[in-house]
């Protein structure tokens, strides 16, 4: 394994982590308040990745296993000094506590542990807001697109943060794939930044709530979440904007090449629109009798629709008091997640339609054992390891769902509560329902549960493979061996040739 | 599609369902009860199936398509006449709450709708147990042992109604299997009737508790259920029957055949063992405090353990009034069931088993993409369709689930009531938590949503897809079709016919 090489690519993308660290340090002195724990944060950093970035590696090349380790890597370590600054300025003494907002904000989950979110410095919640739209394109997806690699191996680490099931390259240069692919998030995050400008909010409020919505994350600097606007317009404008930050960014860099055909094929976007608009309808319904006039009804429906879906998380409403038909449908948004290639969490509705015609498939094959059914998305055959694995995703996503509810459910809490828990932390949702809903929080779980829901998160920003990898004992005993045997081949050198200069 | 086999086969079933109906009957006479409603279920039941069956079909092929849709047909049908005896006697006069009750009992899922058992007729409780004991084995795993049919064309009918992804045959011919499991079955289920007749029970309690207990049913006589015969001697010994018919009826075959080193190489009985012992250790730790001793304590941890993973659902504890941890542990076990080849449910250990290792193997794959791992179980390589088809099953099993749970929850029932609900009927236990716990029933839920779940109940006792097969607009296409095609030749021979006859 290509150790150097792991630690030079962690060790320029915490750098960058430090560079933004820039930005809620201005906000901070802006705003009058203290620098500093900004200011130790990129020191600490910098002062860590240095030694593993002053030299390149002869050696570049990297395969499969080291993009997965080199992007869980970097994960983990960028959550643990954006934590930091929670820590320091004292904003969250706690550091579990401050480990899990970290995580939440750079997985672009939005589960929060505050209480009172307003009480804060506006520095730290610029840094809480900004962490989202950071981890919503995804950073080693940024070092693609200014780092010069090789053909290949690039590949490797956008599979591995890019989610969702199929990736195709937008050009035949990664490296340009990912600057058109920065390039939409940015010139989107800026017209929804503009927007929430000309509906009256200030310059501070609109760049959180814009940092939010981009990266699909769901952290509010009001303690009533988008609520707390109290502007319909405002509201129509975010919801709107969750849905297009749910679509695959490349069906936009085709509309602006202007291949509409490919748009129009696009399977997933059509179910995707499809799940909203029924989903919208079926809670307006639902709900009707709860909102004084339709128009109420439906924006906020539609919106908690796109916030869920878009596993953003965002509140206008406390759903907890919805009918268990409406909070039904929310969950199963949870679970079916956006589309693949967007900021979004969860299986990914891509995935979805492979499960479901890959279960369709099965049948078939039972009744027609010798049959061959090619299965299609977009009106393409796709490969068959690519079907096996969106199924064996489920059956995983399955397997450590109920794990994390059995270990989880020693705090005590209802079995609604720690399900959806459970949910909103694998799939980057952010509330749930019960004590964790939209008014309520994650603080009352015992710091085991919390370091376990922040794990979580990571596995399923990273759609759990490279997590596995990098926490397998597998990976790193080859490590250990391969280590060994440099240094059995090194004594061998050593005595073969003191052997030498005996005979001579 | 050989259309007059089925109704042959499904036919004799029922004929045999007719047969079964004379215990009850004899039950009611014994104890002075009207016997009209078994009477004249008989009776209908006979002069429904007598037209079908009086000639055997020339043709006696069938397929896989065709044993699916056989087996189907015969446990709609035979639920639909088991609801017969409720509704006549007046036991159930809600045709839809007797329906519930009658593919509930024949399922072994042991899920009712009544409140007060106790008050119905003795002739009609034995009926409901009864239905548990022909369920549990199966009624066309009977026929095979008595109906002398062509060699490959009753593992079609075996394959769809003996649960589990792996079945091997006993022995060469598959009729000898078949008497070798009912064997068992029955000699097991006469050993628990005289142990429990030991124990001080009269004969009637003794013989409908053993039906239960055999079938993983869950249905008692008294509104406690076993709890209500206040003897941890009966609690042991129905829990450790419990236990005994949940494993694989072919490796007692093996006992008795000396083959033990077949059982001592059976990973799924291991590993369901070892889950029994850490999930009764777990309960029993985390339940401590609710018990007066020790005994109490770690019997009735036992006894929800393996009323629970057997799929029975008897119980001896309000289980809704434990700690949440110990609920988890016993969701999971509704979930993972026991071993494939015996009389319960879900979704088999063997099955989980394959899940697990086909996962883990979808992580190696994504490493070295070119590896080629085997699937091995109890050290023999497993085909790939197998894991496939188990993995598969996960993902229908999920899809089930979900739509289960958004659409019986416009009834208005919590996340947890509903969720527990849908487990519960598609894997054949029982209770569930909250609305539907130890305490509680399904007879709140619409008559909508229990007909949803009574086809669970169908779904889940097949395992899906002979269901899926029975209810597939496709397949009844095909017979149209077929019909219309042979009509059409027919026409088309008497238009030659006449064509003849004119020119001569």
């Amino acid at each position: 394994m290509n150790i150097k090489m792991i630690r030079y690519l962690i060790g320029i993308t915490l750098l960058i982590e430090a560079g933004l660290l820039l930005f809620p340090l201005i906000v901070a002195l802006l705003y009058g308040e203290d620098p500093l724990p900004f200011l130790i944060t990129i020191g600490v950093i910098v002062v860590f990745s240095l030694p593993s970035v002053i030299l390149k590696p002869k050696n570049t090349r990297i395969f499969a296993k080291e993009g997965f380790i080199c992007v869980a890597g970097t994960w983990v370590l960028m959550s643990v000094f954006a934590t930091l600054p929670y820590v320091l300025s004292g904003a969250i003494p706690n550091v579990v506590n401050a480990f899990f907002e970290a995580v939440s904000g750079l997985t672009t989950t939005g589960a929060t542990i505050l209480a009172d979110i307003e009480a804060l410095p506006k520095g730290i919640l610029f840094w809480r807001s900004f962490t989202h739209w950071i981890g919503g394109m995804g950073v080693l997806v940024f070092i693609l697109a200014i780092l010069p690699l090789a053909g290949g191996q690039n590949m490797y680490l956008m599979r591995a943060e890019v989610p969702g099931p199929t990736k195709g390259k937008l050009v035949p240069k990664m490296r340009n794939s990912s600057m058109i692919l920065y390039g939409i998030y940015i010139v989107m995050t800026f017209i929804l930044y503009m927007l929430l400008l000309f509906c009256g909010m200030d310059m501070y409020h609109a760049s959180v709530t814009a940092f939010s919505t981009a990266g699909t994350g769901g952290f509010s600097v009001l303690n009533d979440s988008i609520a707390g606007y109290h502007s319909p317009t405002i509201e129509w404008i975010i919801a709107i904007f969750m849905l297009l930050f749910s679509i695959n960014f490349n069906l936009y860099y085709c509309a602006l090449i202007r291949r509409f055909h490919e748009i129009k094929k696009n399977e997933e976007l059509r179910v995707f629109l499809i799940i909203c608009l029924i989903s919208t309808v079926a809670i307006s319904i639902n709900t009707w009798k709860l909102f004084e006039n339709a128009g109420d009804c439906i924006r906020t429906a539609f919106f908690q629709v796109t916030a869920i879906i878009s596993t953003s998380g965002f509140s206008t409403a406390d759903f907890n008091l919805w009918p268990s038909f409406s909070q039904s449908i929310l969950l199963l948004l949870m679970l079916t997640g956006s589309c693949a290639g967007s900021t979004t969490g969860g299986l990914k509705i891509s995935r979805v339609i492979l499960i479901c015609k890959g279960t369709l498939r099965e049948i078939r094959h039972v009744l027609r054992p010798k049959s061959v059914n090619v299965i299609r998305l977009d009106g393409e055959p796709i490969a068959e390891d690519v079907v096996r694995s969106a199924i064996g995703y489920l059956a995983l996503f399955v397997l450590l769902l109920v794990s994390t509810v059995i270990l989880i459910s020693v705090d005590g809490f209802s079995f609604e509560t720690n399900m959806t828990a459970a949910i909103a932390s694998l799939n980057n949702i952010g509330p749930g329902l019960k004590e964790i809903g939209p008014m309520g929080n994650f603080s009352y779980y015992s710091s085991f549960s919390k370091l376990l829901l922040s794990l979580n998160m990571l596995f399923g920003r990273l759609e759990i493979i490279p997590m596995m990898v990098l926490f397998s004992p597998f990976t790193w005993k080859k490590v250990r061996e391969q280590k060994k045997r440099s240094n059995k081949k090194f004594l061998r050198h050593l005595k073969r040739h003191k052997e030498n200069t005996e005979t001579k």
